[in-house]
């Protein structure tokens, strides 16, 4: 038997704890012992229910019992779920987490502190709530040389944009949709400023090219810029905006990690993630593109993954299958300022002014549009060279343009 | 150092020799330890290459070479390759395989031959070429209750209905296209009559639900009936025709596992699975729908898919992971014919007789259709129910449709 201490009785504790109560015959066939949850640490008084029994308020107790092989952090934040952690695995406990501002923030520690004293750090249900990604790139995509990862990594986000593309609904009224739909949170800061969506690509960054990359160190960007006109004229150009999180490794080993919107082309795979759905796209020089897809977040799709990691780490109990990468630091990111990539331009100008900022460029329309309002694509340039062409229009918006 | 021997040098087989010699570096730092091939196996004399020196033809010199401790098998078929597994196995070797016709049909065997033995049994490029599918399936969504894989599996049948919807193209002008362009072999048959397929949903079958499902036990039905018509039909109700194989668990615990082509909803994830890409729906009761998506054949997909296997096997070279299944058997599987779907009917009837004989349907349209030619969408019944109504019609085609 594997006992268990789960920290946090939120959404994703009460959902671990759920998924190994429903499926507990099926995880012991399949771990070929049972896993057994014996603590659950709750920080207030909660009201009865079927775990009722297993509830302590003193993460000392956990630590100090020689019974606990694997701790299941859920609870988020950076504060005792960083000590509690520490000190499980000075304990000698497996930690098992879906915390990805932990990980994002602190990973390289906890994993080195995991190695020393032979324990595992899992964390598959930090990105992509329960679709697999962190053991598919670490263990079937490890003989690929990975050049890139790039995603929708924020479900709230990609229901905001799903709506304001098909029901013609502005920024504001999508929030206020997904907020009723209990899809965003009171308030929406984490998810609609990008800040989600950068810890997920800081962690994918770092398991795919081996340093960590921290968040800030990926330039962010949200969608609360994005306007309804803009969402009309990207459709004009068979295209959609969608936020993506990108971590690329540049020639000298470097990685260029950021997270900003996009316009992406109707027919690409990323265009077809809708509502609160997640696609992450690997590359590799031998696999070329794969994709994941599936629901990013909810109780039992990251409960789901939470368990499968309690599970691998019980069936390596006597030998642990070690996640790593090496320590982060100024030299191990660059900014996106380099970034090449085709722009989404709209502007208060002439046609003429702003082909001779451009050249030739694909105007776009939209019906209803001001006399004065132009929008167009650009050719692939960096950001300081799109700022400098357009500084004599009146620009609108500026979103970049995923290339094919 | 783990020695490594390869049987076979075709496609596959040169492409894991290839892999593993550019990415030596970098797979020897992920395993903690070197891979070297010692020997390759090919069954003819071979031109001058960068592996000659390691080519042999008698396999029992890699038998009893004690040093070779993980053999990578890339032959094809159930001859010489299932005897020369069993004798891998029995010689106390790891065995890492790309060949889906061997697993669909002597994978439990040969699954409980290695572990008598203490060893692994992997075959992640199996199914889906590099796409990971196997590991995902057995080890991230091992806490899911999985109730159905729904997918396209046959990346030469995916390109030939791709150019068929996209360019108007017949089934024979697509078939010849994908043959010049080496999608397709000269005798196109196990592709396009769905076979391939077959073999690939009766693993994931195993897999997923726990007891083997053989080849024979997988209704089959390939796409070379599907006409331009139809594809024209399709796309006026806003759906596209996919070959999909589908493995769903019966109340009863017995499983269901077909092939046919479907009409696809355009919305839904496997519609815009385009050209020779494979994607892999799998639905569970904590995770939802999550799918896989990338490149389902090729040379180096496979390869990398294999190599991984190998990575696998190195570091676990002490303790195994074992995938396992139960035996199969008469009572594992019911035969499509209990599959409730709506129904595509192409006929050659009046309205009045086919409102007469399925009620109120969804009629479809295609410019040029000929007067007396009816092409509709039917609720959801079984093809005896669906052949009995139509029997006074005049059917030229009857394509199941995939529901929401």
């Amino acid at each position: 038997m594997i006992n268990v201490a789960i920290l946090g009785y939120g959404t994703v504790g009460s959902g671990v704890a759920g998924v190994i109560a429903n499926h507990s015959g099926a995880i012991a066939a399949k771990v070929a012992t049972p896993i057994h949850i014996k603590y659950i640490l709750v920080r207030r008084d909660m009201p009865e229910g079927p775990f009722s029994d297993l509830f302590v308020k003193d993460f000392s107790v956990i630590e100090q019992d020689p019974e606990v092989q694997v701790v299941v952090e859920t609870m988020g934040g950076t504060g005792a779920a960083l000590e509690y952690t520490r000190r499980a695995l000075l304990a000698g406990k497996n930690v098992v987490t879906s915390n990805k501002e932990l990980v994002a923030e602190h990973g390289y520690e906890l994993l080195q502190l995991a190695r020393s004293n032979n324990l595992s750090y899992l964390f598959e249900a930090s990105v992509g709530g329960g679709i697999p990604i962190i053991r598919p790139i670490s263990q079937c995509l490890a003989a690929n040389d990975l050049t890139e990862i790039c995603g929708i990594l924020n479900g709230t986000t990609n229901y905001i944009l799903t709506r304001m593309i098909r029901a013609g609904l502005s920024f504001e009224e999508a929030l206020q949709e997904a907020q009723e739909k209990g899809y965003a949170e009171r308030d929406p800061a984490a998810d609609v400023e990008g800040h989600d969506a950068c810890r997920k690509i800081c962690i994918l960054a770092s398991l795919s090219f081996g340093r960590h990359i921290y968040p800030s160190q990926a330039d962010t960007e949200g969608i609360t810029k994005i306007t309804l006109e803009d969402v009309q004229y990207a459709e004009d150009g068979g295209k959609k905006i969608k936020l993506l999180g990108r971590a690329m490794r540049q020639p000298d080993g470097k990685v260029c990690a950021y997270v900003a919107p996009h316009l992406v082309d109707e027919e690409s795979p990323l265009a077809n993630v809708e509502d609160v759905f997640n696609g992450i796209v690997v590359k590799g020089d031998s696999i070329g593109e794969v994709m994941f897809y599936g629901r990013g977040a909810g109780k039992l799709p990251t409960a789901s993954a939470v368990v499968a990691d309690i599970m691998d780490a019980a069936r390596h109990i006597e030998s642990k299958k070690y996640i790593n990468w090496a320590p982060g630091g100024a030299d191990a990111a660059v900014s996106s300022e380099g970034v090449v990539t085709g722009w989404y331009v709209r502007a208060d100008a002439q046609p003429s002014d702003v082909e001779k900022a451009f050249g030739d460029v694909a105007f776009l329309h939209r019906s209803g549009a001001p006399e004065e309002e132009k929008a167009f694509l650009t050719a692939p340039m960096t950001r300081e060279e799109v700022e400098q062409r357009s500084a004599k229009l009146g620009v609108k918006s500026l979103i970049r343009v995923l290339g094919q």
